[in-house]
């Protein structure tokens, strides 16, 4: 680069036309900045989403677990006599504790701009983890809804409520990671290009 | 850099040495090809990859969907008596068809050497779905899991182990269809700068 700026001068020096350089300058300017300002846009927009993507996860797997947790009525209306609803549980609990991590070590590297982890790693880890934690989260939902369908056709109380609550919570948790997911896997697959 | 380039040339017409540019430029083609080669290499390797991993998901959901449509033994020992063996007969029918299609036309493309999708939307349709069928694919698995587990805890006969058999080869499905999704998602990506 040093060279490049180094010889025009010496050019301009035996021909006087100095205006002309100027404007061309310019031009050559914006054509190499505008893809990147235009990259960075993405970029910012992209991590804000993805940002926005895992607190609705973090929001919706909160609900879900305190929900369950909360689902105590006495007698055959207790959550921890069924074995789906334990499985929603523990991965609603595992899926909060995962998003609320993550949501941290992003809005702490947004705001200090230091990278707790290297950026190729922390973007692997996103997306493996939002990938799992996705799968486990429908699974677990899944599971859980054909037993809520059972109870309510025999009786419908705040027992068979909470749970079909959970349930959907679960799943709109599993919608945001699912969607952080593929916002994570276009990250990683462009990192690997840098 | 250009300019460090241009330099030399100039000093090669000055002095009459014309027997060294031609391994520079051929050095120079060896610097090009070689990741170009490599990408064809690392594109191929996917592709078989890939085809091999819609091959096993086909034969895992077709399992599957045999094993529970033939799942028949009388009495309250029939699948279409349960929703969830009833979910999982009609997403490993999906899924049969969904692979069965995209393995003829992977084989279709790699033998006659046609795009029968413009390349782009081909691997949209790709990514969108694996993805979506491996959601649906462990999402059905784990709902008919409790209910066998329920069943064997009871009884321990041919009806059970044969749910439990399809109820696996859907988990094996969902494994296979997963990882071409990642492959896919791979594809997408890399697409969208060429």
């Amino acid at each position: 680069m040093s060279n490049s700026e180094d010889k025009p001068p010496n050019k301009y020096v035996e021909s006087p036309a100095t205006d002309i350089p100027t404007p061309a300058v310019e031009t050559g300017t914006g054509f190499v900045v505008a893809p990147i300002t235009r990259r960075w846009r993405r970029e910012d927009m992209l991590n804000r989403g993805s940002l926005a993507l895992r607190g609705l996860a973090l929001l919706f797997s909160l609900l879900a677990f305190i929900i369950m947790a909360s689902n105590k009525h006495g007698d055959w209306k207790n959550y921890d006599k069924y074995e789906e609803y334990r499985y929603l549980l523990a991965i609603a609990m595992l899926s909060t504790l995962y998003t609320a991590g993550q949501a941290l070590r992003h809005v702490h590297e947004l705001s200090t701009g230091k990278q707790m982890l290297e950026k190729r790693n922390s973007a692997m880890v996103d997306f493996f983890g939002d990938q799992i934690v996705a799968y486990l989260l429908v699974s677990s939902s899944s599971s859980a809804v054909p037993l809520t369908n059972r109870m309510r056709e025999g009786a419908d109380n705040i027992f068979t409520d909470s749970s079909a609550a959970a349930i959907s919570m679960g799943f709109l948790a599993f919608i945001s990671l699912a969607l952080s997911a593929l916002i994570s896997g276009y990250k990683l697959s462009t990192q690997s290009y840098i």
